[in-house]
């Protein structure tokens, strides 16, 4: 499978799109933003740059796509409004994989723009906005053309499928009861990925650029900890019951794995510090419920539906990569099941996601 | 009707999309390639720029997005190939109205570099790509950020249907049997987003920068004249016939008028002087057959289908304007008498649209 070519997030604004179901994506970018925006203030308030080029990796489609960059637009303008420095020119590059729905961006870029100036205000602006498309683990942009990269949810997707995952049986993930060999094997993936990353934008970077990335991770050192691996879990037991009532064939089933690695934030900033480019300004993790909906003022129907909540979540997320492995077919009763599977877990524990916070600087 | 929000190419790769019948369009962007790669050939070895920003203004969606585009570059890397330069840095920058199908091909583009790279061998790029939705009307593009510009068949699209049509009746666009107070409107919206078109780049294009726009023109000085105007009033025809069956009502065709204008190189020349940030280096008029299929091989079969072809192609250009004025319910009805009437019109006369290009160089 190749993953640039299979990987995006449901497109249009359906029901099942990404753009209806990415709550839970939205509160990881507002609990992390107060980072991303001490960084940009920062690198602002150090630099007065005259043009300031931001860009978005993994940027998606819908309502999250412009929140992260327009909150960081917002802050640079007050900042420079504190100070009474002109406006600097803005540029927005919105980055994802050729598979994105990029159209519904830009059919809904005249009224953001319009919202946003209206906002900001007469000194603000101008800024101008381009579709980017390519993997992040390639050079989709110019040497030292960006001064700032925000990625939310994004870097946890590996470049592939890792190689050795053949002793990962009744598994489509890292999980307890896979054997070491599969741990190792998707560390490894991750390992290359990131370095890859991290010397990509590197190259990208003004000196003194940053960057500021959250990925879904861990905190336990343990790759196959509970924490990150539960989600996959479930959807394979949801496989699995499919492949005993012969629903799914084995064979199909044995062959699928999640291209992604939930890192712990030793494991981040280990490969940061080895790859060389970047200083840490920060490491931080967060947590956020499966459910976004738990403290939502209609609570009492929210929680009900909360396994129904994170079946669409996920399957906005991975019904592209499941559908070019086993066929359209199938996707209705598998997230039907694992709708219900992980409702019933829910009801009986704790069940949140980690989010590992890195900001950094690229060195002089 | 808000021209940037309806406006576009048929999206896709069906059977009625622009990607599938936009022969014609290429065959123009052919015949005139000469000139661009002049210019740029011309931009290159008077500066050698290493970073070299080329914008596409309404590339379309389909074979010929990346055709303009790729002669250029080929065209470039030649010139330095033969001087022993090192390969500037390629920026590529699509733009189109929101509407288009950037989807499409942002998809294609990976299969497309491999290409370009085998084709240009070890010597050659990076290339970078950016969608850049938005009118060229406005400003897409950062101050002083780009070196050449094209634009083929897309300058002939105004901003709006000009006000004071309401004498227009019976006609869809300028014709013989327009009154002046039309003609001299639609020249008035040209002159003033012409106008506006030429600031707009004159701001965006480096000192020297070139631009090569080639619109779909007439030769003769009346604004009316059949070469330009015919292929809309065949056009009128076909829905005059739906007015007086009662399929259309007549109060709906008569108030709608195709945002176009088609000018005189006189007309042009006169606007870019008048505007003053250019000086003009070429100004040539070519011109293409309706039907794209008329010298080809298979030109028997072809010829006979000629007036489908031609429908088929004004349907991939024309039909969201028209369904967003009068519904999609009419729109088979109204290209499958088009097609018979233009056939028929075909078989008696000579009929080509009429190409203007100027090549132009912003002023110091």
């Amino acid at each position: 499978m190749e993953v640039a070519q299979v990987l995006h997030m449901n497109g249009g604004r359906g029901e099942k799109s990404y753009a209806e179901n990415s709550l839970v994506q939205r509160k990881v970018i507002s609990i992390t933003m107060r980072i991303a925006k001490e960084a940009i203030t920062n690198l602002y308030c150090s630099t007065f740059p005259k043009s300031l080029a931001i860009a978005d990796l993994g940027c998606s489609s819908g309502p999250n796509t412009l929140y992260a960059v327009s909150e960081l637009v917002k802050v640079v303008d007050e900042a420079r409004g504190k100070l009474g420095h002109q406006s600097p020119e803005y540029q927005v590059l919105l980055n994802d994989l050729p598979g994105n729905d990029f159209n519904a961006i830009f059919k809904s870029l005249a009224g953001f723009q319009e919202n946003l100036k209206k906002q900001m205000g007469d000194g603000f602006g101008p800024c101008f906005f381009a579709g980017v498309p390519g993997s992040f683990y390639c050079r989709p942009f110019r040497a030292k053309s960006l001064h700032f990269v925000h990625s939310s949810y994004s870097l946890m997707w590996l470049s592939r499928v890792p190689e050795g995952l053949e002793g990962n049986k009744g598994n489509i993930y890292m999980a307890s009861t896979s054997p070491p060999s599969v741990l190792k094997a998707y560390y490894m993936q991750f390992q290359k990925d990131f370095t890859l990353f991290l010397k990509c934008r590197s190259e990208e970077l003004v000196a003194g650029g940053r960057m500021v990335l959250t990925i879904l991770g861990r905190r336990s050192e343990d790759p196959s900890s509970k924490e990150c691996c539960y989600i996959w879990e479930l959807l394979a037991v949801a496989l699995n019951e499919m492949v005993l009532e012969g629903i799914i064939e084995e064979e199909k089933f044995d062959s699928f794995n999640i291209p992604q690695y939930t890192p712990s934030p030793f494991e981040v900033e280990t490969q940061v510090k080895k790859e060389g480019s970047f200083t840490i300004d920060r490491l931080e993790v967060s947590q956020v419920n499966w459910n976004a909906y738990d403290n939502e003022v209609h609570q009492s129907a929210a929680f009900e539906d909360g396994g129904y909540n994170v079946a669409r979540c996920m399957r906005a997320v991975a019904e592209p990569l499941l559908a070019s492995h086993f066929g359209e077919a199938i996707i209705d009763e598998v997230f039907s099941r694992y709708g219900e599977i992980v409702a019933s877990r829910m009801s009986k524990e704790k069940t949140e996601f980690v989010n590992v916070t890195v900001s950094v600087t690229r060195k002089g």
